[in-house]
């Protein structure tokens, strides 16, 4: 129950940050609507191509597709308002990215893979929503050259396999990874975090 | 066999409008081959790999690959004179939409899918071939942000549902529900009918 | 053993190529991570979800994530010297492609696929890591409009199978086919061939 009404918070916030961009591309309704898909369901599905497991989700239950379809109804009508909602998108957008990881890692470990791959499939999950969201939106994916944003997922993703393998009740394991993922997000935005700089100048470009 | 006659119409004009979204790019012979088959066979193979099927169809039937290679040979030999096929090019593009829909809505009831995902199915196999072809050509799909074309896609998908569970014959079934696809499209084109305007302003861009 | 080798020399150099694209983005470490990963193991990707090959091949063998973790790491600390490493970089590459192709011809036959299909899945096992990293990128993928690098993996797919049908040792079907691919890169790029200029101005655009 916890876990759907989850699952569903990071789908609507998702599809949230799709609206908004296909807004900034000025995509008509039907534009808008696939790229608030896509951002919402894209990386759950790239996991599931790659692991073989068909039909994907979403085409298996309706829920995905009626969440993100009321999501943009209302977020084109109420777009405006949108902004006084910053932060609680933020959060929904964050809860949403660890617990994307920790599907994706679970998803992992039913599938009998290695520790490094269900690392690997949690922060696919959580993260190529976005990447495919930026690309049909022709710019270089945003988690490519800014945020601490996979960092998060990866450390969320290690953590909830540390703690699986010690005596700790599952409900726990689960909500410490999320804090993890959501702590280091948090962090990394107050404080203005960012991976090692590899270049010397600073100056980022490709935008 | 009439079947197979539109389907190859359909794979052919969708190849032939790969070829001139990569002569506009001036890309080489290969590029310009590789653009016609994506358009061609894109949105089908979306569509099975989502669904599982696998190999994907046109691994499986070299007449898709010959079907091809004869188009883009042809329609750079005669690439002068494709203006002058304009129109006939526009019907068999819109008549390759309509039964790709359709094909894409019986492999949803094949897999046994619900009903809006069947809808969902026969849009992504009509519109995703497109979608591929302008993303590899680095620009925003023209189906977000221009003309009703998956309004028509989905329309047909609908009537189709509908119409197969009166007691019509299949083949009016599938011949009404190509000819709403091949109305709404070329209506709207004619009548330059459009998705609302969620921008005020009405400008747009992206382009 | 040599094939393992050879492999892996692949995908370092895929990795590199990788890397120095992602560098001229300004990409920060993980992106420039997951373009290096791409470019190695993208092709082999598409490739196996086309087959339905899945878990795909690098979830099931952490040796691929190692050997590119690896070469990431070596490639940014030695960033500054892999211009002197133009050569041996190129020549891996071409290996890299040349082996790729074979890989992907393989797996065709193994899959009982007609020989042309066979060609085509060799084609994209060696050219499509390059088109993703591109299009992620945000460019046109160079190899729709520059170099002859299809033709040659076409070249040694189509010797590879007709070499197979004659009475000769694996082992030198295997060598001879590779030593065409990377002859006819080396002349192509030597002399500067290309594909036969479809546009009369010679001027190319798209970049």
């Amino acid at each position: 129950m916890f876990y759907q009404v989850t699952d569903l918070l990071g789908v609507v916030s998702f599809a949230i940050s799709g609206v908004l961009a296909a807004l900034q591309k000025k995509l008509d309704i039907f534009g808008v609507f696939i790229i608030a898909f896509v951002t919402a369901v894209g990386g759950g599905t790239i996991r599931d191509i790659l692991l073989g497991v068909e039909p994907v989700t979403w085409l298996r239950d309706n829920v995905y597709m009626y969440t993100i379809i009321v999501t943009v109804v209302l977020a084109l009508l109420f777009r405006e308002k949108l902004k006084y909602l910053r932060t609680s998108l933020f959060l929904f957008d964050t809860i949403g990215i660890g617990l994307y990881t920790l599907v994706g890692v679970e998803k992992g470990i039913e599938a009998d893979l290695s520790a490094v791959m269900c690392v690997t499939l949690g922060t696919i999950t959580a993260c190529f929503g976005g990447v495919v969201r930026d690309t049909l939106c022709n710019e270089i994916p945003v988690i490519f050259h800014r945020e601490i944003y996979a960092t998060a997922c990866i450390s969320g993703a290690v953590a909830y396999l540390l703690l699986r393998m010690l005596p700790v009740p599952e409900d726990i394991t689960f909500l410490a990874s999320i804090v993890i993922v959501i702590s280091i997000r948090l962090l990394a935005v107050r404080f203005g975090l960012a991976l090692p700089d590899i270049y010397k100048s600073g100056a980022r470009g490709g935008d």
